[in-house]
């Protein structure tokens, strides 16, 4: 299927976008880890979303090793030279989706001390649309796809209204019994970082725009 | 003072520095100003921040472009190198801190809705606090200073003591009196922005540390 001879700097480049992308799985399931765990108060399912926030960190590090040394040791022309940059840029706002995976499980854990407030709808949606922004942006950027990445970013509307409405609905429910203002707030907090995480994909898939943009009208920088 | 004669390249680093303390110094008085108009509840310096985002934008993009024509024209040596990518990773944790300055005046915006809760002592205290992180883990950045950034590290931990102490008091008002809810949650809000300033700041600061332990342990990489 490759057209050309693969080059060391290519088959470096593959092995990038593959760890990219193994990080961003990580990330997603941990994102789908804190929705099964809200839903159905697992600590056990909790514990394992926490225990995955290591491997993220883990593969931050290593991946910006890995652009470190193509970028020193193969002194890559300027498009090649932006997607690096761009993946040092993405690596950062996958490990921060890490971090908030752990806040929503943190905040899940305080809300397991008393009954559930209830059922949830709009929160696991939320989050679905989240995690699904995550993969779409990741595969904007392999693919250096703008459109793809442009799809990404008007998502995040979709979630921004959505936490406004589980706003709305709690902030009622809290007026009307002080008894519930623990749970409450928890779950706000739990949905202002499902919010959270629309917007740093919302910010992969920005990258990714600027990234294939920049291919275009810089040319002649490397 | 220079004890040797400044090559192109040190010009640039110079100026990349330079640019990067901009950036932070900007972002500093984002946080001060949203401080100032908390307690006063000053629309129009909540403006004035807001307006403020855009340059903190456009820095971001400049300084990148400054560290992708160093990588690709200069092909920098190996703590040069990793000095350059730590500087991608900072402007981002930077970008995102005028995010949440913006964030943070928003909610004061919709605070003066209602008359004050309570007088703010902990509040200030706590942002101010993440605004000297912010300018302490950059010093210790352009010093390469990992002892520096190291203290940093270690005052987080007053933010989020500051923070919970915060939480506390807010859920008991709220409990109390189901007519706070709104400016409550609102509160909490504020406060947890100025906790994730001081998260940013950690985290530059974090980046430093490595960045110096890097210089002392991958060497011959470049």
């Amino acid at each position: 299927m490759t057209q050309h001879i693969e080059t060391h700097f290519d088959r470096e480049l593959r092995a990038l976008k593959e760890e990219i992308l193994k990080m961003g799985a990580i990330v997603e399931q941990m994102i789908d880890g804190s929705l099964k765990a809200l839903v159905n108060r697992d600590l056990q399912l909790m514990g394992q979303v926490l225990q995955r926030d290591q491997e993220v960190d883990q593969l931050e590090i290593h991946i910006d090793d890995i652009c470190l040394q193509m970028l020193a040791l193969r002194q890559p022309a300027a498009s090649d030279l932006r997607f690096i940059a761009t993946g040092i840029k993405i690596t950062k706002d996958l490990e921060r989706m890490g971090d908030i995976a752990v806040n929503i499980v943190e905040e899940e854990r305080a809300l397991l001390q008393e009954p559930q407030l209830k059922p949830y709808h709009d929160l696991p949606l939320m989050g679905e649309k989240a995690r699904s922004m995550v993969k779409r942006a990741l595969d904007a950027f392999v693919a250096a796809d703008a459109n793809e990445a442009q799809a990404v970013c008007e998502m995040d509307d979709e979630v921004d209204e959505l936490n406004h409405r589980i706003e709305e609905e709690l902030f009622d429910i809290m007026r009307r019994d002080p008894s519930t203002v623990f749970r409450g707030v928890h779950l706000l907090f739990v949905s202002r970082q499902y919010e959270r995480l629309g917007d740093h994909a919302t910010n992969i898939a920005e990258q990714v725009v600027f990234m294939v943009k920049g291919q275009d009208i810089r040319h002649g920088q490397g």
